[in-house]
């Protein structure tokens, strides 16, 4: 039995033009990038080409802002830790919200220790944080906003755009953690007002262990990890070239099917939300519906455990998740959902899943025969589900 | 005519072994390790398995030791910033030589902008720090030393063993930058005496863009990527698995064949060393001959530039470096020359060779034959060689 992959948000399989490429890199036997010989400029020159396709996915204005990181997460830690130190003669002030992913909550967790103040924000019940609080959180102290473009849990999209033009209205620079819209929704640096932005390469179909950050020309940044000259200065380090040219491929590939794979992953959205009330009842879901990823829905099953099911989905060769794979073995209830104002009940009966361009109606349907099944020995198991059946 | 790489220290090729495991990887669609289901598992034991190599190639007693980095440059950001950061509490004075990489000398002076007092001690005319200099520079402030294992352009090996018990009698971290020595010499972290240690996968021909951090049970350390649980909690960031498993790969044939590589290079630097006289003269040795790297040579060629002679044996299909490729770009002459008391002249005059297991003497027959010809044209064209040809 083929396993259907319902957790593309932690792991896509790689596209085959992209093994292809990584393969031919891997055989190329190509030299280091910063070397000034034959043999390193070769694979200079494959850099440069995955830079370029890297800049036309986000819009950026020269491939110089483009900078190759070890993924999302070295890319938040740069963007936050490095504005935030550089900047520091202006401010101490910064300002983000309730909802972030463990990269960001980290980063600034970090800083708060070496003296810079964090304002967190809440959302409303829908997920979305309203720019006005934005607005009104911003002190002369502050020097950087860092606001998610969408919801790695929920796949929520936040109005970034409204809150770049606020940053960029009171000169304040604005990061946003697009790690998991970059390559699945058009994302335009310009158009948002980011200053930076922070994007990883699995999320469209590249390897993992690589991703990106855009530093808008002019902005004050430290780098994170200092030595050599390589991206233009900004990250030391000799590149990992086999995964930079897969990225850049995977990058080619996404701002050309970009329309289609959308139309696509949205088919099979409609199709969950329509046919899983016939598979199951008492559940709630968290995505907000107006404004988000195409990809991905957070469910709640009310009265069992969300990782109970994830397990029993699993013996039937379905792979779901519960929440993070970044927070797996962390037994607390996501801060994601609690911000969101759920039970912790609720919180804890929680699964994500998240398909991609490799995902039929067939897996589906699969999904929803194993999920029935699944939650319906769980419940017959669980006093929270005999204590409320008994009252109804 | 096939390319002659004698610049092993800026890019080894990958072996055979490496390219299969990694192709095999590619193939594999291997989910996020970091996921509860099947699929992620199945990725989280091909990381266990090279994170045993990686334990077994550095003397490590537990893998839980080792964290996977990106590479050579985040392992020492991580190790000084990190070990820095963690233990001002007690100190804020850190130790160090006038010949390191420029991931180390970076990293501590962005510590020197928060607060941290940093010594630099210099080297004798043969590369070596005195360990007798360390001692004395240990103050009750000194909350870290870090000293290069061996150095990444004349391939001289420090008395780190020597340095690592002053370190461990005066209850000092200490950090050794060793991305040039793993995977070629022995390494053994106890018997070093090392708190941490740096190192990459290239230099025993396994990928760019990861490489590992020691870190010693118990060592007081913050993370540098912050984030997720992963790496026992050191490293947030989805792994690179690819290059992780072709790393794990290589650490395991480069303990098996350590000793049968360690003749063969050596065979060939005995080799140079033998026959270069016939083909030249007026050259310095720069690498300490008594304490080096079996694979890599630092020779200053008198009255011309270095890098001439590079691009004119790059034209005869030889590569060779001038300098650390982290440094391409920079017109400077080499810190570590200078720090050995060569002239300007002579510093700019460098070339560096490092070889490999798949070099020849055939190779270096055809390095004599290239090199004799482009010194003869570059120094009738020097006028530093024509006055000093007339004065003799």
């Amino acid at each position: 039995m083929n396993l259907i992959n319902l957790d593309h948000i932690s792991a896509a399989p790689l596209l085959p033009e992209v093994k292809a490429i990584m393969i031919d890199a891997i055989n190329s036997d190509l030299h280091n990038p910063s070397s000034q010989h034959q043999a390193g400029e070769a694979a200079a020159e494959r850099i440069d080409a995955a830079r370029e396709s890297v800049r036309r996915l986000v819009g950026a204005a020269d491939a110089k802002e483009i900078v190759f990181t070890s993924g999302g997460t070295e890319s938040v830690n740069h963007a936050i830790k490095g504005a935030a130190m550089a900047n520091r003669s202006k401010g101490n002030h910064i300002i983000t919200t309730n909802i972030e992913h463990n990269a960001v909550i980290r980063s600034l967790k970090r800083l708060s220790g070496e003296g810079f103040k964090v304002t967190s924000l809440p959302v409303d019940e829908t997920g979305r944080v309203d720019p006005d609080d934005v607005a009104k959180a911003v002190t002369d102290k502050t020097i950087l906003i860092s606001v998610m473009h969408s919801n790695n849990e929920t796949g929520t999209i936040q109005p970034i755009k409204e809150i770049g033009a606020i940053a960029r209205e009171k000169k304040v620079l604005f990061h946003s953690d697009a790690v998991d819209s970059v390559g699945v929704v058009p994302v335009d640096v310009d158009e948002l007002n980011v200053d930076l932005l922070s994007f990883g390469s699995n999320r469209f179909y590249g390897p993992h262990g690589i991703g990106g950050l855009y530093i808008r020309k002019g902005t004050r940044i430290f780098p994170l990890l200092e030595g050599g000259v390589q991206e233009h200065n900004k990250r030391g380090g000799t590149e990992n070239v086999i995964g930079i040219i897969g990225m850049g491929k995977a990058a080619e590939i996404a701002i050309k099917n970009m329309d289609a794979r959308g139309e696509h992953l949205l088919r099979l959205k409609k199709y969950v939300l329509e046919h899983f009330p016939e598979y199951l009842d008492e559940y709630l879901i968290n995505t907000n519906l107006s404004y988000s990823l195409p990809d991905i829905l957070n469910i709640s099953l009310k009265y069992i455990e969300g990782e109970s099911v994830m397990l029993m989905l699993d013996g039937d060769g379905v792979a779901v998740s519960t929440k993070s794979a970044c927070a797996t073995g962390s037994l607390r209830a996501s801060h994601v959902l609690m911000s969101l104002g759920l039970s912790h009940a609720d919180a804890q009966g929680t699964i994500v899943i998240s398909w991609g361009i490799d995902n039929t109606r067939e897996d589906m349907d699969r999904f929803f025969a194993s999920i029935q099944e699944s939650v319906k020995t769980l419940r017959d198991m669980s006093p929270l589900y005999k204590n409320h059946s008994n009252n109804s």
